[in-house]
């Protein structure tokens, strides 16, 4: 039995795969570029566009757990070409696990508990309504009735997790996904941030350690009886929160810019996560002030001066 | 104002055109094909393929009413061909709507009661989880998602009908939709019906009038708190008991063939069509038994032995 990790270089997918070759799993990573720098020496990685979906289907043996962490856009990207992710990662998804459905062991989809539910008051749990403000929220939403349809027409063994807004070492903030980062990366390097509305936005930030294990707890339950399941912290924070979290390691003030709020930015998404607890034995288990250190020590090193001059030189620290 | 009907040729597409005309709109239908025999003298067609998105949005005109009948394929045929639906007609749809959602004065969805909730026990409001057993349920469904997206983004007017299963005249079953015509057909030509399952699969039939009445108040309504609503006769039949009344009508027993039941085939769906009652103030008026005898008599007149032979010989009746 392999994990194939489709979006291996991605930032949770990176994450994924040195977790499970850790563990002693044979690992397979998919990705449209190269291998990340630092993959680990017993992952293989596959450059493949999963638009080919033929070649990508062709990795998975019969009895393997495949790991679908293909995002496709972000929710402000969608919006602005809303046929792009369906006609891409939808349409390339279910051609996909068409070739794959009667043989794989399961299929762990990462789904977007920001984004499924759009604009609703109190604590969400699975059974709320879908009502996207994004184009990606939708998306994500047709995939999960996908998997469900082949579950029921072809037996296909699959967990979608609802992830939270997850953060970490690696989220290098490509098409401005992840808000943590992209503040660390300006707190480093001194430069302004742009923070949409009055910075109430509250989103349930959940590290990366936490999704994981979340995946990993997905992968190996034997009973999966609701099979969409909400991954978050339990807790919301305010982008002000971050902010101050933030200064507070770094030291010194983040430049800040208001601008008015984004249509697709929901106020608030609290995730009731109980049913992962109960179904997959998964609790989130990182403190929050920990997990935002050892981030930011992340960022710095990545994005410091010194680190930088060295690249400009060519030179190895 | 005019009224743009997408899919004008189809089924409900006729009757409704024909009744808009009847009361004095502007009707503008469009279908793929040529027009039916029998279009009003006041309705204008055009013949325009719904992919080409440019050219079917030239004909909406600021103010006016839409309303998207285009269905795709069938749950059968969607299951057979997954990605068919989506590639064309939800993408086609988003398209188009992304032209004229800021100059419509509103947009009525027919989506599909029998459809996008799957397999669930008891009455279902339109709250029920979506479930869908087929890519034709899932691709309504997302339809519904990204009208409700152009909502949040661009203030576009919309309803989406969840219309139960329609049965009527001119329900041409092509491609086995309709239960009541093909069996209607079969009994008026003495060829045999097959029966998927054991006939004790539920459904609820709404004669078109009722669709039609719908529609309109769909579109006429001053407001629309809830935007998706479940319009159906508020009855369930079995097959059975469809086969029965059939029976009754043309004197004779149907030639049955029982066979497995189909893997799409949902074992009963109950809506609850209270929600449109109180916010559209639309009920279902037909009769069944009145109903059956009208949509009869239309399929004896069509597929009658006489009117067959002159098909046959170019003559008309």
């Amino acid at each position: 039995m392999a994990a194939i990790v489709l979006g291996g270089g991605g930032f949770i997918g990176q994450h994924l795969c040195a977790s499970l070759a850790q563990a002693g799993h044979e690992v397979r990573a998919i990705g449209r570029s190269g291998p990340p720098a630092d993959l680990p020496p017993n992952v293989s990685w596959h450059q493949v566009d999963f638009t080919q979906t033929e070649q990508v289907a062709d990795q998975v043996g019969s009895g393997d757990i495949v790991f679908h962490l293909i995002g496709g856009s972000t929710p402000h990207a969608s919006n602005l070409a809303p046929t792009a992710d369906i006609t891409q990662t939808v349409v390339s998804t279910i051609n996909f696990v068409a070739r794959i459905a009667s043989r794989v062991r399961r299929l762990v989809f990462v789904s977007s508990g920001g984004t499924v539910y759009g604009i609703q008051p109190g604590i969400l749990a699975e059974t709320a309504p879908s009502q996207p403000t994004s184009a990606y929220g939708i998306n994500k939403r047709t995939v999960e009735m996908y998997l469900d349809l082949y579950r029921h027409l072809h037996g296909l063994d699959y967990c979608a997790l609802r992830v939270a807004n997850p953060f970490g070492p690696k989220q290098l903030n490509r098409h401005q996904q992840g808000v943590i980062g992209a503040f660390m990366r300006a707190a480093v390097e001194n430069t302004p941030v742009t923070v949409w509305g009055d910075g109430g936005i509250e989103r349930d930030f959940i590290y990366i350690d936490d999704v994981v294990s979340a995946i990993v707890a997905a992968a190996g339950s034997p009973n999966l009886p609701s099979r969409i399941y909400n991954i978050g912290s339990g807790r919301c924070r305010s982008i002000l929160e971050v902010i101050t979290t933030i200064e507070g390691l770094s030291g010194a003030p983040l430049r800040k810019t208001f601008t008015p709020g984004r249509i697709e930015d929901v106020p608030s998404v609290r995730l009731d996560i109980s049913l992962a607890a109960r179904e997959l034995d998964w609790q989130p288990r990182c403190d929050w002030q920990a997990a935002m250190e050892q981030t930011f020590e992340w960022y710095q090193h990545e994005y410091s001066g010194q680190r930088q001059a060295c690249r400009t030189t060519g030179k190895s620290t």
